[in-house]
Protein backbone atom coordinates (compact mmCIF):
# COMPACT_ATOMS: atom_id res chain seq x y z
CA UNK A 1 0.00 0.00 0.00
CA UNK A 2 0.96 3.61 -0.57
CA UNK A 3 2.46 5.71 1.75
CA UNK A 4 0.44 8.34 0.87
CA UNK A 5 -3.10 8.31 -1.81
CA UNK A 6 -3.17 10.66 -4.14
CA UNK A 7 -4.89 11.65 -7.24
CA UNK A 8 -2.78 11.92 -10.28
CA UNK A 9 -3.43 13.20 -13.81
CA UNK A 10 -1.47 12.18 -16.97
CA UNK A 11 -1.00 14.03 -19.30
CA UNK A 12 -0.98 12.07 -22.74
CA UNK A 13 -2.15 9.17 -20.44
CA UNK A 14 -3.80 7.23 -23.73
CA UNK A 15 0.06 6.45 -24.87
CA UNK A 16 1.95 3.79 -24.50
CA UNK A 17 4.20 5.17 -21.28
CA UNK A 18 1.01 6.76 -19.90
CA UNK A 19 -1.32 4.40 -19.86
CA UNK A 20 1.56 1.88 -18.29
CA UNK A 21 2.32 4.20 -15.91
CA UNK A 22 -1.71 5.29 -14.98
CA UNK A 23 -2.54 1.10 -14.68
CA UNK A 24 -0.05 0.60 -12.28
CA UNK A 25 -0.66 3.71 -10.10
CA UNK A 26 -4.49 3.24 -10.16
CA UNK A 27 -3.97 -0.78 -8.94
CA UNK A 28 -1.35 0.80 -6.41
CA UNK A 29 -5.10 2.82 -4.81
CA UNK A 30 -4.06 6.31 -6.65
CA UNK A 31 -7.16 7.85 -7.89
CA UNK A 32 -6.26 8.53 -11.72
CA UNK A 33 -7.36 10.73 -14.28
CA UNK A 34 -6.39 9.96 -17.98
CA UNK A 35 -6.20 13.77 -19.80
CA UNK A 36 -6.18 13.37 -23.56
CA UNK A 37 -6.59 16.48 -26.08
CA UNK A 38 -9.50 13.80 -26.91
CA UNK A 39 -11.77 13.18 -24.20
CA UNK A 40 -13.80 10.19 -25.12
CA UNK A 41 -10.83 8.15 -25.76
CA UNK A 42 -9.03 8.74 -22.38
CA UNK A 43 -12.84 7.80 -20.86
CA UNK A 44 -12.83 4.51 -22.75
CA UNK A 45 -9.31 3.59 -21.12
CA UNK A 46 -10.85 4.76 -18.39
CA UNK A 47 -13.66 2.52 -18.31
CA UNK A 48 -11.26 -0.31 -19.34
CA UNK A 49 -8.99 -0.18 -16.32
CA UNK A 50 -11.70 0.36 -14.01
CA UNK A 51 -12.86 -3.14 -15.33
CA UNK A 52 -9.91 -4.40 -15.19
CA UNK A 53 -8.86 -4.00 -12.12
CA UNK A 54 -12.53 -3.76 -10.25
CA UNK A 55 -12.14 -0.66 -8.93
CA UNK A 56 -13.83 3.16 -9.66
CA UNK A 57 -11.31 5.47 -9.48
CA UNK A 58 -9.86 6.25 -12.68
CA UNK A 59 -11.44 8.71 -15.05
CA UNK A 60 -10.75 10.26 -18.13
CA UNK A 61 -11.24 13.87 -19.13
CA UNK A 62 -9.35 16.94 -21.16
CA UNK A 63 -5.83 18.16 -20.65
CA UNK A 64 -7.36 21.00 -18.88
CA UNK A 65 -10.13 19.09 -16.47
CA UNK A 66 -7.36 16.51 -15.63
CA UNK A 67 -4.84 18.72 -14.73
CA UNK A 68 -7.12 21.09 -12.41
CA UNK A 69 -8.63 18.05 -10.46
CA UNK A 70 -5.08 16.70 -9.76
CA UNK A 71 -2.40 17.22 -6.53
CA UNK A 72 0.29 15.71 -9.02
CA UNK A 73 0.44 16.09 -12.85
CA UNK A 74 2.77 13.69 -14.63
CA UNK A 75 3.21 15.16 -18.37
CA UNK A 76 3.97 11.98 -20.96
CA UNK A 77 3.25 13.84 -24.40
CA UNK A 78 5.52 13.77 -27.43
CA UNK A 79 8.47 16.31 -27.14
CA UNK A 80 7.02 18.22 -30.17
CA UNK A 81 3.55 18.88 -27.68
CA UNK A 82 5.78 19.59 -24.14
CA UNK A 83 5.92 23.35 -24.04
CA UNK A 84 3.08 24.20 -25.92
CA UNK A 85 0.72 21.63 -23.53
CA UNK A 86 2.65 23.76 -20.15
CA UNK A 87 2.39 26.86 -21.45
CA UNK A 88 -1.59 26.32 -21.73
CA UNK A 89 -2.06 24.55 -18.51
CA UNK A 90 -0.01 27.44 -16.61
CA UNK A 91 -2.44 28.53 -14.14
CA UNK A 92 -4.14 24.55 -13.51
CA UNK A 93 -0.28 23.68 -12.49
CA UNK A 94 0.36 26.49 -9.99
CA UNK A 95 1.17 25.04 -6.63
CA UNK A 96 1.32 21.36 -7.89
CA UNK A 97 3.91 18.91 -8.20
CA UNK A 98 4.48 18.31 -12.18
CA UNK A 99 6.63 14.81 -13.39
CA UNK A 100 7.96 15.51 -16.51
CA UNK A 101 8.77 12.32 -18.68
CA UNK A 102 9.29 13.91 -21.92
CA UNK A 103 12.55 12.69 -23.98
CA UNK A 104 13.52 14.85 -26.21
CA UNK A 105 13.87 12.82 -29.67
CA UNK A 106 13.87 14.10 -32.77
CA UNK A 107 12.82 11.73 -35.50
CA UNK A 108 14.27 9.66 -37.75
CA UNK A 109 17.85 9.59 -35.34
CA UNK A 110 15.76 8.63 -32.07
CA UNK A 111 18.87 6.51 -31.21
CA UNK A 112 21.50 9.59 -31.09
CA UNK A 113 21.72 11.69 -28.71
CA UNK A 114 20.05 15.39 -29.80
CA UNK A 115 19.89 17.20 -27.02
CA UNK A 116 17.42 21.37 -27.02
CA UNK A 117 19.46 23.86 -27.00
CA UNK A 118 19.42 24.20 -22.88
CA UNK A 119 20.72 20.81 -22.71
CA UNK A 120 17.56 19.24 -20.62
CA UNK A 121 13.58 19.67 -21.77
CA UNK A 122 12.86 19.30 -18.44
CA UNK A 123 14.64 22.36 -17.43
CA UNK A 124 12.96 24.71 -19.96
CA UNK A 125 9.64 23.43 -18.58
CA UNK A 126 10.25 24.37 -14.76
CA UNK A 127 11.50 27.79 -16.58
CA UNK A 128 8.26 28.32 -18.21
CA UNK A 129 6.48 27.48 -15.18
CA UNK A 130 8.34 29.53 -12.95
CA UNK A 131 9.06 28.67 -9.22
CA UNK A 132 5.59 27.95 -8.41
CA UNK A 133 5.28 24.51 -9.98
CA UNK A 134 7.70 21.43 -8.40
CA UNK A 135 8.77 19.78 -11.67
CA UNK A 136 10.78 16.78 -11.49
CA UNK A 137 11.85 14.75 -14.21
CA UNK A 138 11.34 11.04 -13.92
CA UNK A 139 10.45 7.70 -15.91
CA UNK A 140 12.06 8.63 -19.38
CA UNK A 141 13.67 5.34 -19.60
CA UNK A 142 11.15 2.81 -18.70
CA UNK A 143 10.20 0.78 -21.62
CA UNK A 144 6.49 0.70 -21.92
CA UNK A 145 7.21 -2.91 -22.67
CA UNK A 146 5.21 -4.91 -20.48
CA UNK A 147 4.16 -1.73 -18.30
CA UNK A 148 1.16 -3.04 -18.89
CA UNK A 149 1.43 -6.70 -17.40
CA UNK A 150 1.06 -5.82 -13.33
CA UNK A 151 3.41 -8.76 -12.35
CA UNK A 152 6.09 -8.22 -14.73
CA UNK A 153 9.08 -6.84 -12.34
CA UNK A 154 10.65 -3.83 -15.04
CA UNK A 155 13.88 -4.62 -14.67
CA UNK A 156 14.55 -0.21 -14.52
CA UNK A 157 15.76 2.21 -12.29
CA UNK A 158 13.73 5.42 -12.25
CA UNK A 159 16.39 8.43 -12.27
CA UNK A 160 14.74 11.24 -9.79
CA UNK A 161 16.15 14.89 -10.59
CA UNK A 162 14.62 18.18 -9.28
CA UNK A 163 15.17 21.28 -7.57
CA UNK A 164 12.89 20.13 -4.20
CA UNK A 165 13.97 17.48 -1.98
CA UNK A 166 10.56 16.54 -0.63
CA UNK A 167 9.28 16.42 -4.34
CA UNK A 168 11.95 14.20 -5.59
CA UNK A 169 10.72 12.62 -2.49
CA UNK A 170 7.07 11.99 -3.83
CA UNK A 171 8.20 10.60 -6.83
CA UNK A 172 10.64 8.26 -5.60
CA UNK A 173 7.61 7.01 -3.43
CA UNK A 174 5.56 7.09 -6.90
CA UNK A 175 8.32 4.92 -8.39
CA UNK A 176 7.92 2.08 -5.51
CA UNK A 177 3.78 2.39 -5.96
CA UNK A 178 4.11 1.44 -9.95
CA UNK A 179 7.20 -1.18 -9.06
CA UNK A 180 10.34 0.10 -9.29
CA UNK A 181 13.36 2.22 -7.58
CA UNK A 182 13.53 5.81 -7.81
CA UNK A 183 16.48 6.52 -7.24
CA UNK A 184 17.17 10.45 -5.71
CA UNK A 185 19.48 11.81 -8.96
CA UNK A 186 19.74 15.56 -7.82
CA UNK A 187 18.77 18.90 -9.40
CA UNK A 188 16.77 19.66 -11.90
CA UNK A 189 19.73 19.91 -14.33
CA UNK A 190 20.59 16.66 -14.13
CA UNK A 191 17.73 15.20 -16.03
CA UNK A 192 20.16 15.76 -19.33
CA UNK A 193 21.31 12.38 -18.55
CA UNK A 194 17.97 10.61 -18.36
CA UNK A 195 16.71 12.19 -21.49
CA UNK A 196 19.70 11.60 -23.16
CA UNK A 197 20.27 7.60 -22.36
CA UNK A 198 16.96 6.57 -24.06
CA UNK A 199 18.67 7.21 -26.88
CA UNK A 200 21.40 5.21 -25.80
CA UNK A 201 18.61 2.38 -24.67
CA UNK A 202 17.06 2.73 -28.29
CA UNK A 203 20.61 1.96 -29.36
CA UNK A 204 21.27 -0.80 -27.36
CA UNK A 205 18.30 -1.93 -28.09
CA UNK A 206 18.19 -2.14 -32.02
CA UNK A 207 22.47 -3.14 -31.72
CA UNK A 208 22.05 -6.74 -29.25
CA UNK A 209 18.28 -7.06 -30.12
CA UNK A 210 16.33 -7.06 -27.01
CA UNK A 211 12.93 -5.28 -26.50
CA UNK A 212 13.46 -3.59 -23.53
CA UNK A 213 16.67 -2.42 -22.03
CA UNK A 214 17.18 -0.41 -19.12
CA UNK A 215 19.64 0.83 -16.57
CA UNK A 216 19.97 0.01 -12.97
CA UNK A 217 22.12 1.66 -9.85
CA UNK A 218 25.14 -0.32 -8.64
CA UNK A 219 26.42 0.48 -5.46
CA UNK A 220 23.28 1.01 -3.05
CA UNK A 221 23.02 -2.64 -1.77
CA UNK B 1 43.83 -13.96 -21.85
CA UNK B 2 43.17 -10.90 -24.30
CA UNK B 3 41.85 -11.71 -27.73
CA UNK B 4 44.33 -9.67 -28.75
CA UNK B 5 47.64 -8.02 -27.27
CA UNK B 6 48.49 -3.90 -27.61
CA UNK B 7 50.44 -1.65 -26.35
CA UNK B 8 48.12 0.67 -24.76
CA UNK B 9 49.48 4.21 -23.98
CA UNK B 10 47.75 6.39 -20.70
CA UNK B 11 47.79 9.69 -20.63
CA UNK B 12 47.61 11.11 -17.07
CA UNK B 13 48.21 7.17 -16.14
CA UNK B 14 49.71 8.35 -12.61
CA UNK B 15 45.96 9.48 -11.67
CA UNK B 16 43.59 7.28 -9.70
CA UNK B 17 41.69 6.23 -13.09
CA UNK B 18 44.57 6.08 -15.29
CA UNK B 19 46.52 3.79 -13.01
CA UNK B 20 43.76 2.03 -12.09
CA UNK B 21 43.16 0.71 -15.69
CA UNK B 22 46.92 0.46 -16.37
CA UNK B 23 46.99 -2.03 -13.72
CA UNK B 24 44.67 -4.08 -15.37
CA UNK B 25 45.34 -4.34 -18.43
CA UNK B 26 49.17 -5.25 -17.70
CA UNK B 27 47.52 -7.67 -15.50
CA UNK B 28 45.70 -9.09 -18.44
CA UNK B 29 48.68 -9.06 -20.49
CA UNK B 30 48.78 -5.77 -22.63
CA UNK B 31 52.14 -3.44 -23.05
CA UNK B 32 51.14 -0.55 -21.14
CA UNK B 33 53.12 3.29 -21.20
CA UNK B 34 51.99 4.91 -18.53
CA UNK B 35 52.65 8.70 -19.70
CA UNK B 36 53.04 11.54 -17.93
CA UNK B 37 53.73 15.47 -18.17
CA UNK B 38 56.65 14.29 -15.02
CA UNK B 39 58.10 11.12 -16.76
CA UNK B 40 60.02 10.46 -13.69
CA UNK B 41 56.69 10.08 -11.65
CA UNK B 42 55.19 7.90 -14.52
CA UNK B 43 58.66 5.52 -14.33
CA UNK B 44 58.40 4.92 -10.64
CA UNK B 45 54.57 4.28 -11.29
CA UNK B 46 55.61 1.32 -13.84
CA UNK B 47 58.74 -0.04 -11.89
CA UNK B 48 55.51 -0.63 -8.92
CA UNK B 49 53.82 -2.16 -11.18
CA UNK B 50 56.21 -4.63 -12.88
CA UNK B 51 57.20 -5.21 -8.98
CA UNK B 52 53.87 -6.09 -7.94
CA UNK B 53 52.77 -8.20 -10.99
CA UNK B 54 56.15 -9.74 -11.19
CA UNK B 55 56.03 -8.51 -15.04
CA UNK B 56 58.32 -5.98 -17.17
CA UNK B 57 55.95 -4.78 -19.90
CA UNK B 58 54.78 -1.64 -18.11
CA UNK B 59 56.68 1.69 -18.73
CA UNK B 60 56.46 5.18 -18.09
CA UNK B 61 57.22 8.37 -20.17
CA UNK B 62 56.44 11.77 -21.23
CA UNK B 63 53.10 12.84 -22.93
CA UNK B 64 54.28 12.40 -26.58
CA UNK B 65 56.96 9.40 -26.16
CA UNK B 66 54.08 8.18 -24.48
CA UNK B 67 51.83 8.63 -27.44
CA UNK B 68 54.27 8.29 -29.81
CA UNK B 69 55.01 4.33 -28.45
CA UNK B 70 51.63 2.87 -28.51
CA UNK B 71 48.72 1.50 -30.94
CA UNK B 72 46.03 2.79 -28.74
CA UNK B 73 46.23 5.53 -26.46
CA UNK B 74 43.94 6.44 -23.13
CA UNK B 75 43.39 10.19 -22.14
CA UNK B 76 42.92 10.20 -18.92
CA UNK B 77 43.80 13.48 -17.78
CA UNK B 78 41.20 16.43 -15.98
CA UNK B 79 39.07 17.93 -18.49
CA UNK B 80 40.90 21.43 -18.15
CA UNK B 81 43.88 19.50 -19.89
CA UNK B 82 41.74 17.63 -22.11
CA UNK B 83 41.92 19.48 -25.39
CA UNK B 84 45.30 21.17 -25.25
CA UNK B 85 46.68 17.99 -24.74
CA UNK B 86 45.33 16.30 -27.92
CA UNK B 87 46.22 19.51 -29.61
CA UNK B 88 49.76 18.61 -28.87
CA UNK B 89 49.60 15.30 -29.79
CA UNK B 90 48.02 15.80 -33.24
CA UNK B 91 50.78 14.07 -35.08
CA UNK B 92 51.21 11.18 -32.66
CA UNK B 93 47.82 10.25 -32.62
CA UNK B 94 46.82 10.24 -36.51
CA UNK B 95 46.18 6.30 -37.17
CA UNK B 96 45.41 5.32 -33.79
CA UNK B 97 42.24 5.09 -31.35
CA UNK B 98 41.79 7.27 -28.94
CA UNK B 99 40.27 6.26 -25.49
CA UNK B 100 38.65 9.61 -23.91
CA UNK B 101 37.63 9.03 -20.50
CA UNK B 102 37.60 12.56 -19.47
CA UNK B 103 34.57 13.71 -17.86
CA UNK B 104 33.26 17.57 -18.18
CA UNK B 105 33.26 18.14 -14.64
CA UNK B 106 33.26 21.86 -13.16
CA UNK B 107 34.45 22.27 -9.49
CA UNK B 108 33.08 23.10 -7.45
CA UNK B 109 29.78 21.87 -8.67
CA UNK B 110 30.65 18.64 -9.65
CA UNK B 111 27.49 16.54 -8.69
CA UNK B 112 25.77 19.18 -11.46
CA UNK B 113 25.76 18.28 -14.68
CA UNK B 114 26.90 21.65 -16.84
CA UNK B 115 28.02 20.14 -20.46
CA UNK B 116 30.56 22.10 -22.96
CA UNK B 117 28.89 24.02 -25.63
CA UNK B 118 28.71 20.83 -28.47
CA UNK B 119 27.05 18.58 -25.49
CA UNK B 120 29.89 16.53 -25.57
CA UNK B 121 33.91 16.99 -24.70
CA UNK B 122 34.45 14.44 -26.43
CA UNK B 123 33.21 15.05 -29.67
CA UNK B 124 35.09 18.15 -29.69
CA UNK B 125 38.36 16.18 -29.21
CA UNK B 126 36.81 14.64 -32.39
CA UNK B 127 36.22 17.46 -34.05
CA UNK B 128 39.77 18.89 -33.40
CA UNK B 129 42.11 15.63 -34.44
CA UNK B 130 40.00 14.96 -37.59
CA UNK B 131 38.60 11.59 -39.16
CA UNK B 132 42.47 10.40 -38.60
CA UNK B 133 41.85 9.39 -35.53
CA UNK B 134 39.37 7.06 -34.22
CA UNK B 135 38.35 8.60 -31.00
CA UNK B 136 36.30 6.46 -28.73
CA UNK B 137 34.52 7.45 -25.36
CA UNK B 138 34.57 5.15 -22.66
CA UNK B 139 35.17 4.55 -18.55
CA UNK B 140 33.62 7.88 -17.07
CA UNK B 141 31.77 6.21 -14.92
CA UNK B 142 33.89 3.78 -13.27
CA UNK B 143 35.08 4.96 -9.55
CA UNK B 144 38.80 4.32 -9.19
CA UNK B 145 38.01 3.24 -6.00
CA UNK B 146 39.18 -0.21 -5.67
CA UNK B 147 40.09 -0.23 -9.18
CA UNK B 148 43.99 -1.07 -8.76
CA UNK B 149 42.43 -4.39 -6.65
CA UNK B 150 42.92 -7.02 -8.87
CA UNK B 151 40.21 -9.29 -7.42
CA UNK B 152 37.68 -6.93 -6.66
CA UNK B 153 34.36 -6.85 -9.17
CA UNK B 154 33.40 -3.84 -10.48
CA UNK B 155 30.01 -3.05 -10.53
CA UNK B 156 29.61 -1.14 -13.56
CA UNK B 157 29.38 -1.31 -17.31
CA UNK B 158 31.43 0.41 -19.62
CA UNK B 159 29.23 2.74 -22.62
CA UNK B 160 31.33 2.71 -25.04
CA UNK B 161 31.05 5.52 -27.96
CA UNK B 162 32.68 5.84 -31.00
CA UNK B 163 31.56 6.49 -35.06
CA UNK B 164 33.94 3.33 -35.82
CA UNK B 165 32.03 -0.11 -35.28
CA UNK B 166 35.51 -1.83 -35.39
CA UNK B 167 37.01 0.55 -32.64
CA UNK B 168 34.13 0.66 -30.57
CA UNK B 169 34.53 -3.55 -30.67
CA UNK B 170 38.38 -2.98 -29.73
CA UNK B 171 37.29 -1.19 -26.98
CA UNK B 172 34.93 -3.37 -25.74
CA UNK B 173 37.08 -6.17 -25.54
CA UNK B 174 39.57 -4.15 -23.62
CA UNK B 175 36.63 -3.51 -21.57
CA UNK B 176 36.57 -6.99 -20.81
CA UNK B 177 40.71 -7.48 -20.14
CA UNK B 178 39.63 -5.17 -17.21
CA UNK B 179 37.36 -7.40 -15.45
CA UNK B 180 34.48 -5.06 -16.81
CA UNK B 181 31.64 -5.72 -19.50
CA UNK B 182 31.78 -3.08 -22.37
CA UNK B 183 28.40 -2.05 -24.13
CA UNK B 184 27.73 -0.77 -27.47
CA UNK B 185 26.31 2.54 -26.95
CA UNK B 186 26.55 3.91 -30.22
CA UNK B 187 28.49 6.76 -32.09
CA UNK B 188 30.24 9.49 -30.48
CA UNK B 189 27.02 11.95 -29.64
CA UNK B 190 25.88 9.66 -27.36
CA UNK B 191 28.79 9.86 -25.34
CA UNK B 192 27.09 12.50 -23.51
CA UNK B 193 25.24 10.31 -21.54
CA UNK B 194 28.57 8.84 -19.84
CA UNK B 195 29.96 12.43 -19.64
CA UNK B 196 26.78 13.96 -17.91
CA UNK B 197 25.79 10.37 -16.04
CA UNK B 198 29.52 10.93 -13.76
CA UNK B 199 28.28 14.21 -11.92
CA UNK B 200 24.59 12.01 -11.03
CA UNK B 201 26.79 9.33 -9.74
CA UNK B 202 28.75 11.80 -7.48
CA UNK B 203 25.27 13.16 -6.31
CA UNK B 204 24.21 9.62 -5.31
CA UNK B 205 27.33 8.71 -3.89
CA UNK B 206 26.69 11.99 -1.23
CA UNK B 207 23.22 11.51 -0.93
CA UNK B 208 23.41 7.48 0.36
CA UNK B 209 26.79 7.71 1.70
CA UNK B 210 28.22 4.70 -0.74
CA UNK B 211 31.53 5.05 -2.12
CA UNK B 212 31.63 3.83 -5.76
CA UNK B 213 27.92 3.86 -7.62
CA UNK B 214 27.66 2.87 -11.17
CA UNK B 215 25.73 1.54 -13.55
CA UNK B 216 24.54 -1.68 -15.05
CA UNK B 217 22.49 -2.21 -18.35
CA UNK B 218 19.06 -4.32 -17.91
CA UNK B 219 17.56 -6.18 -20.32
CA UNK B 220 20.86 -8.01 -21.65
CA UNK B 221 20.46 -10.98 -19.74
Amino acid sequence: MPQQLHTIAILGGTGAEGSGLALRWAHAGHRIVIGSRDPGKAQALADEFNGKLGIDRVSGAGLQQAAAAAEIVVLTVPFAAQLSTVRALHAELQGKILIDVTVPLVPPKVSQVQLPAADSCVVAVQSELGEGVRVVSAFQNVSAHKLKDLAYQVRCDVLVCGNDKAARQAVIALAADAGLRGIDAGLLANSTVAESLTSVLIWINRTYKIPDAGIAITGLE
